[in-house]
């Protein structure tokens, strides 16, 4: 399946910066001083331990942003989960070259490998439960949509990308506007008709004043996982349900199990822990 | 202790980045739509559970560059270990503006927050000892500079900061060059006499040859606690050491004891759990 | 009401652009040249024509780009509809500085008025329909944000901002899916939920098929009124239903009488004639 | 005959904002959602109604921009006035890309081609009267040298660029100057040596103290065809004679045969109507 | 008088990249690790030679760059000529601040009095000829408006800024063209009427077709006194006169005394020496 | 020997801007309205005087940002010392390209080469001795990775490239710590082990106590020959040796047979003299 990765006009400034980074003022001082400019060679990019591959392709770009004769051939696609030691490309041209940029190319690809995996070992406890594991905004600055498209590798789906392509509505909005009612009637008002309105809720009158209001989707947060049975059960199907706050790899396939929708889960994105790639010459 | 964090002029394009990456091409719907633009709040950022405190003065400066208006309290300063429940700072200004920014903030600190509670850890398993917990390269694209403060702020010491500013000659270049002494000799000739040289060794054969070549530092890869004690022996005071490679918090203070000046560990920027903090009205 | 205007670091860039594109490498030669540096103005810009005010706080916004020290009076606010010779606001400061910006602000201004006015003189003939106008992606590049406040300053109604914060299913698309029903099944499996689909239909049959798919809106395009009020009658309420194509000033009040939600008119955008604003000492 | 058309590096920057603006965070979703990745197209462009040409290569230059594998076929050059329906080029790529890059495309190449056919339209009206449309400052921020080049592409001829590579000394000015003589020596003494002057006059008083002083140029504000007959007469020859202010489609050729070498209409860049052009798998 | 100082919309981001260059990922560390943070420092600029000032506020606004809190005091004015040891301006601030900004306000700084240096030791020397020192387009990528602000600062006149405000008709044009006469005509049909026309000739030949032909100003190309004293002749007032190529301080005044408009010498600004500027605590 | 040139990734914005510079808003009138679009050319860029080439490669590059078809065959590299009129390289491609970049390829070129020749004159001057010239952060903003690859090229050696990559502890620094002692220990405590010590020392006293607290460089400032002997003979190669302040071309050998290691020499990166390359059709 397609996964939609991201076009390389929106993620190549980050590639230029991340080289940039690592660069300096002065270059890779070691390589350029021990390598001949000569000295040509064949990379593998592997996976050490198992996991779901992302950013692939993206990461290793930053090969020939820094110098357009280097070559790769990819051995898998992104999203494909693969064991133990498994080789994910291959990397052929000038050693200086994939020296200088070996790090910022794994870096990344540790990076959205990692949230990949993480997502991917959140979607295999739930798995045939109907529910989805989703993201949230909790991402690193300057990679969220890098990071998104790791949730999709992962098995995962992508709430929203920022604050303008979607309505959530929280506490601190609900306090000021008085009701959930009135906080909807607001949004509703002033915001374009192509713009979807979430709510967060914590108990089951509120869900219903959002239901009555006509919310497209419910934030269930906090919720104990009977708590959600009953939220799911009101609801009977007039807007996503999407519990948040406290899933854990332990507790998320009986969160699941209730029915929701969806899980939304931080964790996968802003605390995924690095995947372990390297490179071999 | 003043732990010399970057200056502004360094972070704030990553401070818009990231700003402008969450707002979108038309901003925080939700809030705009909801909250009067005169409503003003008083709103306290706290840490939900114990670790170190960084990035403080640096994330928050997020809600200044949306909004010059904003006016922050700080409680405490970066490096400052807290309990869990601690208030850090105390927010005044527009609601709109305190809520459009909050998730960048709270995104930047939890994560400098992470790597200076991770680093924290590791440092407090092997007081003591005399050794000091080292980062590595292993940062997140963009985020090296912050990452490697943070590293500080949580009491480790900081390795380079890239390709530019020392030498660290490696397997592949070793391979190349033939020799420790060759490859030392040849960046001799050839990089400042401001930079110092660094050479990752396996054995005690290389360490002896990288000593006799008079560098400054050896990174002792993959050692055992027995081979790390040898190595220290022979090293002699005569360059720092650095152990790397399969150093967890478990065994952490084990390597820590051989003698060794400094742990390396790259799972303190690139894998440390975001640190949850919070922003309440 | 407040119209939710952008944030200044979305559109500062595109002041300081603006800026720039005028001053060149030498700056404004004649007024360098002429007035003294210390000789200081009180400046009113004004509305020529009758006609709705956009931008006025954005565009003047310049003089303090180019110049700190330059305060600015505002007499109204946007979306207030004015006489012709209105004075808006009051620029006081170094006579250089508002000179060399002048030509800057002038631009911006008028051409936000101009796309305000356009929208409100439709909305005009419209009033009472319960119908609304709405804009399109038909902007001028890189100023997409700006130009579509400047709708919501005329009494218009925002459709998407881009290709990423809603679906729009078009005709090239419904050929490479086969049908409706398809295409929306493909784009329900690979989008996030909290992203609304509409879709352009040129009859009542993909019309149906569209609502039997469940779409949020449904863009009817290049129908005549008897064909729109049958479309509208069809949908009954169960999507927001949209008229494209064809829409003048002249015929736009028979468009919105069939009933439907939305008119979309590129030419608000795309082609509003500048609206002529002045500044005298 | 050649237009001069900019160079890529300076309108590129400007392609680049413009397909961001449009794609956002997560690209075009409806399309990466629907159409497979191998999908190639040939779709044509061309204009539906009678106009003339400007921007084809520019605009075009997006398809690239977003993917090099894009192909362009061009049928006729800029500045060719075409009839209602000509095919003005072929694309061939990926169905992907043209579809994300359709609207960026079609947006600069409308507002191009509006600008050449409005300044066309006046062309042809005071065709053989020796007098040539100019445009002047009154532009779209950050398109200035775009909608320049558009008026050569209309048969127009260009006034300054900006501020910095002329001087037109205007009313405020000369309030602050004391007189057009005393404006003039300032200028002299302070600009280099290879920088026209322009003086703003409205009666032949001021003219003749203008071509006194030596001018290059006479901007003959606001007045009638027998007031510019005269100011012609007057001027015989000794500066570059510009009309300015009131000149409508209507009047221009009566203002035309007043012997004026220059008819300045800010017009013909900031409120051409868009010019409609269509993109046809 | 008034030198028309570029704005700093101009130049503050080469203050930016600037303070960047120097300050790496890192910062000052000797700076940061031995003074205090709250350490405060009053120091002096001044220069060691004699000389022109110029820059002064320009390069000291790096010190506000870097830290708004530092404030400055000028002692005198730029383009005023000082004796060796002359006080130029006084810092306050923080000690850090001013230490990390040092180099690069002094850099800048050093330059800039350089270039105005040159430009007044030329203009001594031609003084009371009637001749001017012009400077070229051979300025140091990235810094022209500043260089050219320098020689205005020295007494110099400024020849364009860049390719696109005047035109200069060289030997490779003449050659393409086939004659002067055709050259011109070719760009007179071409570019703007507020574009001025220079051509280089070699000989009276070509300077009395350059004359028939129009232009406003020639470049006298590696004349000999007496034959720009003839060329001088020939032109008798028609047209600005530039003697250009071999001129040095040696010789200028027996080029200047051929009557000459203006002697253009790429040296002050590609190779005007630094003038060492200190700053003392 | 290879030069270790820097990566197009870190120079390419250089180039960007120095075009865009000089082309500003219109681009190249003169060439654009007299050369035909299709006339090809080639050009010689050679060196007029004798010299050492550097930026070859870089500098020329500009040609190929403008124009990708442009063509290069270099002669040499860089790094060659030549006779007068030496071809270096021999563009081809269209004229227009090659006369619209060649203002940018000279004018950093030229400026490149003149670091390069100003450093092998002095290197020249001290061969033999076992001295080498160093450069200092005395650069022109933007250009201080391409004037230290320029002072490699002419057989100098780089000092620190910015603030960040080593320790330089000067008079201000020391008055603050109290002891050169005190100021070596502080740093020690606080920057990574990657770092070296560089103590700047007016005579013997300091000396001894910068070896005693093992630092690894030290500046010898503004001593006589005599000093420096005896400097030298106090080190006894504990440190590296950098002779500073005052030194110039003709003093240059007597400093150097002191026995220092190295030279620092401002001049040759801020007041070298333009190195004249011309471009010939």
């Amino acid at each position: 399946m397609d996964l939609m990765p991201p076009r390389p006009i929106l993620y190549r400034p980050l590639l230029e910066r991340a080289l940039r980074e690592d660069l300096g003022r002065a270059g890779d001082l070691t390589t350029d001083a021990i390598i001949p400019t000569d000295r040509v060679v064949r990379a593998v990019i592997d996976a050490r331990p198992p996991g779901t591959i992302a950013g692939l392709r993206i990461a290793t770009e930053a090969f020939t942003v820094l110098d357009p004769d280097v070559t790769i051939e990819y051995l898998l696609e992104d999203g494909t989960g693969v064991e133990a030691g498994t080789d994910l490309a291959v990397v052929h041209g000038s050693a200086r070259s994939v020296l200088a940029a070996e790090r910022t190319v794994l870096n990344l690809l540790g990076h959205m490998c990692g949230v990949a995996t993480a997502t991917a070992a959140i979607a295999a406890r739930i798995a045939g439960t109907g529910a989805v594991v989703a993201d949230t905004r909790k991402t690193t600055p300057g990679m969220r949509a890098l990071e998104k498209y790791a949730v999709r590798c992962g098995g995962g789906a992508n709430h929203r990308f920022g604050l303008d392509d979607a309505v959530l509505i929280k506490d601190n909005h609900l306090a000021v506007a008085g009701s959930v009612t009135q906080a909807v009637q607001r949004v509703r008002s002033r915001v374009g008709h192509m713009i979807k309105i979430e709510v967060e809720v914590d108990d089951l009158d509120q869900l219903a004043e959002a239901l009555d209001a006509g919310v497209e989707a419910v934030l269930l947060d906090n919720m104990s996982p009977s708590q959600l049975r009953e939220a799911v059960e009101l609801v009977d199907g007039r807007a996503t349900t999407n519990a948040s706050g406290g899933i854990t790899p332990d507790n998320a396939r009986e969160m699941a199990e209730t029915g929701v929708d969806l899980l939304s889960i931080g964790w996968i994105t802003h605390s995924a822990p690095n995947f372990d790639v390297g490179l071999d010459f």
